[in-house]
């Protein structure tokens, strides 16, 4: 649902050297192909959920977008690799045709992983003629973005999926153990408001929803300067959280009582889930798996609130280095201390996913990527643990429905000064 | 769901002389009272859905407001009518405890509308010794906006449940014959943008979600001089709109394909289902009863868009004298020509529900009127025709779910310049 | 679902005479509207579920019967009396055409219950020239059967719908005290076993699914000389019997899970909902108004099993006199005492309800009867106290599903000897 | 929920010598094993709906059998493989505990196939000290038998899950070429009546629910001698079969409705969906994969009807020396055929699956396994092609729900004579 990629070829107006390009394609494809190793052909095959997909289902759709957008559209002597599989990999762009029903997907015991790894040999290859090409560095870029964020999909929903088995299987099972984390008293970045400009302006590459840059105007506010811990969030839970209906959206209720909710998914009395399997929380780190409804109702708790996606936005836009623990390499993912901006967990904002001022969908079928999930979704800004290294951005917004809670979610408090 | 109402005191300052206002309320419990007149027992027990209620229902809550907000909290002597209907006529206010599952309302053979009705005098009685209290001027105007809120809703539920039955049961049977409408060609309002002051400023009632009064920072619109009509609707029907999966929204096609939506609601043929049963549609008439996905799709199909809620109140801040034909008595309402701001349908903006900067919801069980349900909706401007005359205004916040369409809801287009 | 009529001429050989036959017409159709009575229009507009109907349903669908099958198809002159209604109150024959959906009953405000009962008049009156015709008697005859089903129908649906009503009205007011009720200590009819017709062989009316007669081999057995009574259910629930997988068929055991089942319909602490409302019960008088699947586990906790139809059938050949407190004026039925074997409870057997050897549906639209029904349900015997008396005799298979128990259902064991 | 297996010791009192039950239990797990063998670890995993289980859940489940059953209840120095296991292939046995819930079955990626397969080698080396022990044969050979119905269940299931992708693939790649089959005329089978015994009455191992032996009176019959064909139900099909409701019994017509329901499953175009993926069909071949809903609807288009059990058995007790093509290896089933009584389908009767008189559960957990199900299901008699040889007899007594049709299911007409 929330998949998002477009090049916005307006909003690229200076595309890395081609060198670079060609070097991060290289580096994103390995990168894909590494988180996949430690599975097996059966775990790559799990669908546990309609919004998740399977491991293997990732890895191949990722290729799909290069063999289709690229090798279809702008190569010479295009031949499919297969002339089946684009119905089965294809995710939701209508304007490609028919496809496999969402739900189906966790069926697809064949092509095997490594029949889907030697088309990716064979697409990369074929890449290697398109790589120095100016003109496709848009598209090329455009594909980078949307494979990592097919990664980060890959994570959460094999963690998902792993979450099902009652043996509580590890992903990875040597975790290095984590440092400890220290809870800061949390502190509050101000901001004087003002007419501030948003959205993406420079030259790197960003999705069509995160333009056209625009002005807008703040009221002063105030933002924490770190993540509400699993700690904080016990405490909410003690306090009756979870019972106390005046803290809860209507809906957030509703969604509450009827799926007995009680705490974070990923949760069992002093354990939780991780891709390494069941482990002790930590107290101290950041709290994930969280719904918008949850995030809304404990900033009630705690007689603060959600931001907005514009005052997370303007406070990111002086931290734009970002650090934090994002993913580079197929190690586990795991928050570590929740004071970075990025790279934690996406944090809710108040703000629902809308379009900018003079907002264009892009023509074709690239098109699809943002403009039609405009409805019903809330925006979540910065990173996580499980987002690709160099992904995220200040200006990029991620979006989900408020009931979903399986991606690295989490929140950070916000007040008016 | 979206029943609102709830007495923001910060923004009543200067209640209206309790002489007028007094009879405004005798004449909002009159106009409730001779909308159920047509009914039988049996017609205003109907219940049609899960968002819709009993005409009785709407008789029977709209007492119960006053008599627990107002002679309940503040009366003398006061005793329960009967202490077994709070239980049937509570809402969602969870503050004031247990009470009928809402898909249960429609099995209340008893109490009838009869016993109602006797109730209704019982209570009015009772108000009248309040009447002229300045302390408790800005309850009873909530009371009475409230009241005038589920006239509207009363008019649609019925329509609803009506509409059910084969043999298309007219409310009304003398229908006026509808004047002619000419379509006027769409022209536009033009806004230059800049920075506007939004939400209610005035010292009249309003609602707690109108407020607070705040800037936002415009750029350049124009906004359509008239609502779509049906006959662009018909044109956009024969132009293949409801089969073109690249107009719609992703959540609005899923809609369309689950529900086999290819009209607006009520219509049938060339007719339309009303007040007074099966009619002719007029195409020079506003179209009505879309949800917001049609009314998206219909946008992007016209090269044109929905407007925000800030932009439309903009243009609507020039207009709150606001005419149409709303509704002031008990005759069937009909949407006349579309050129008004107010008075034909609802109008759905871009913007989600959610809160304003510095929002803060009112204390105690009234303040769950409004804050609660800001997920998932879409704002309404306007009023339609079975808005009860004086009830809205440029800063009114209607909202809905983006696939319920059987309130009076249409669409005027925007565009950026 | 299991509404049941059907003429099967071949065992109406001999016309009952037709002066008593326009009798029973006229006592029958007086029975239903005595049983209307006490009822507003609302309240004879509910439908609480799907499997019931409304109450005015009932009245419409009746007379719909003489209509369509009596005065168009044999009738002069025949003009229908509304010619929409046809569509209103035809239940499930599909070769009458199409119809209303059964869920949409509820929403039928209009006709009113005045209406109707001015059709069933007219009906009446045209029916007067029909009922000395010896050619049409089996017609008629089923008919009145027809009708005392719906009899039984309306009673058993009026008591679901005015139970979801918080207020727990009540259709009579004035209940007679009921006699106090002495249990007895169970004894047992004992069967030798061997030979036996089964099925309707006299000349009276009978269903096609009585017949054909038919030779059964029986093995010894006994059965219960009264029904299970509310004691010896107590008994049951505080044994555990509803938290016991091991008594308990799997669908049944899925069942009592899924809807948190762990008593019967209308229980609440020591009273029990009834048709003057909510009422202490009785220890000793027979318990009601279980589904098959609790009767099957009462049975296995006792140590017993429930009968087959046939064995049952070969007790109740003897007793087809059948005294019990049967339905024959307007007044609140009510378990008596258990010891008939019709009267009280429709008894659940264990034989799912089969066509007999060498069933030929008969042919047309009144062929639809009960031939389709023939899959998922179960049998039962014997009569309740909302069954029209003379409506019942040994032969008569009632069937429902298991899982249904909103009639008035019992259960009376069986054992091996 | 139609897996049958238990121990009727008293049925068993001639117990087949210990060292044909010995190789008879070697040649059952190594077929199970070949069944497996052409599969992936993924499509092992694969779970295609509810009633379906991975084949790698068969594979295991059939394991756990013996280690708790005979290892664990019988053997000496007992130790589980894995004390997490039983919780995951444990299936229905309440009195063995809380288990994984079915619809997560599919999410087992863990084990591997590889996994269970070293733990059946475990077993089959610790039950090698109990095979020969006299005491332990009926439980052994229930055991067996247990195995072979779930050597059927997954071949049915594995199908089930291969049609769910899009590319049809193959379990077996090479299939023999089918003989050409010469449709007969159908002939009868005439049986004059009578007293008859039905039931298991031999000294081989049958199943609790194939007993008590008991006499039954049977009217004159005859049975078809061969089962409907693809190319009569392609007449039926033409003939308007699935859109004549006036054929079919009301929830069958529902069950049509509601799924769109217009050939048999698998059916596409000219071709269906085997273990060899999709291929031609044979018009000769028996007709499969129906219904109970279709082949009742057939049966009366074709001016016949389903055959009672007994009717069945009754023919079948000249046969039971069964040959047809059931499945003794690991090679593709298919059906050849159809004249033998078993081997192409298991066949509908019109019976619904009830106890026999004097029937008792036998005790302990083995006996949960059939008289829990006696409810809502239909019985059907002889074998497929993919029962394992031996497997079935005419006592032999299947049982599915009305609108299952994923087994092999066929029909067999009877008539009245």
């Amino acid at each position: 649902m929330s998949s998002q990629a477009s090049a916005d070829q307006t909003h690229f107006p200076q595309p890395a050297p081609s060198a670079s390009l060609a070097d991060a394609y290289r580096a994103s494809r390995r990168l894909t192909q590494a988180l996949v190793a430690p599975l097996s052909d059966a775990d790559a095959t799990l669908q546990s959920m309609e919004d998740a997909s399977p491991a293997k289902w990732h890895l191949a759709h990722t290729n799909w977008f290069f063999e289709t957008f690229l090798l279809r559209d702008h190569g010479t002597g295009f031949q499919l690799f297969d002339e089946k599989w684009p119905f089965l990999f294809n995710s939701y762009y209508e304007a490609e045709g028919a496809r496999i029903s969402r739900l189906s997907r966790g069926m697809l015991s064949r092509p095997t992983v490594a029949q889907i790894l030697e088309w990716r040999s064979a697409i990369d290859a074929a890449m290697e003629g398109l790589l120095d090409d100016p003109a496709l560095a848009p598209l090329i870029a455009l594909g980078i973005s949307h494979e990592q964020q097919h990664q980060e999909l890959l994570l959460t929903d094999i963690k998902h999926a792993l979450f099902q088995n009652p043996l509580g299987p590890a992903m990875w099972d040597d975790a290095a153990p984590a440092d400890v984390i220290q809870t800061t008293d949390q502190a509050w970045h101000s901001h004087p408001g003002g007419i501030v400009m948003m959205g993406h302006q420079g030259s790197g590459f960003a999705f069509d929803n995160e333009g056209p840059a625009h002005r807008v105007l703040l009221e002063p506010f105030a933002l924490a300067d770190r993540l509400v811990t699993n700690g904080e969030w016990a405490q909410f839970i003690a306090d009756g959280g979870y019972r106390t209906a005046g803290l809860w959206l209507s809906d957030g209720w509703a969604w509450v009582q009827q799926n007995g909710i009680d705490a974070p998914l990923y949760w069992h009395e002093g354990d939780h889930f991780t891709h390494t399997g069941w482990r002790g929380r930590d107290p101290a780190a950041p709290v994930s798996h969280i719904s918008y409804y949850e995030a809304d109702a404990f900033a009630t708790w705690a007689g603060a609130r959600l931001p907005t996606e514009n005052e997370w936005e303007a406070i990111g836009q002086q931290d734009d280095a970002r650090g934090g623990n994002q993913l580079d390499s197929a190690v586990p993912p795991s928050p570590c201390g929740g004071t970075a901006l990025f790279g934690d967990c996406w944090q809710f904002t108040r703000s629902a996913y809308l379009p900018y001022p003079r907002f264009k969908p892009a023509e074709g079928a690239v098109g699809e990527y943002n403009g039609k999930f405009m409805s019903g979704q809330f925006v979540l800004k910065g990173a996580s643990c499980a987002t690709a290294r160099g992904h995220s951005r200040s200006s990029y917004r991620n979006f989900f429905y408020p009931h979903q809670r399986w991606q690295f979610t989490g929140l950070r408090l916000a007040r008016d000064i």
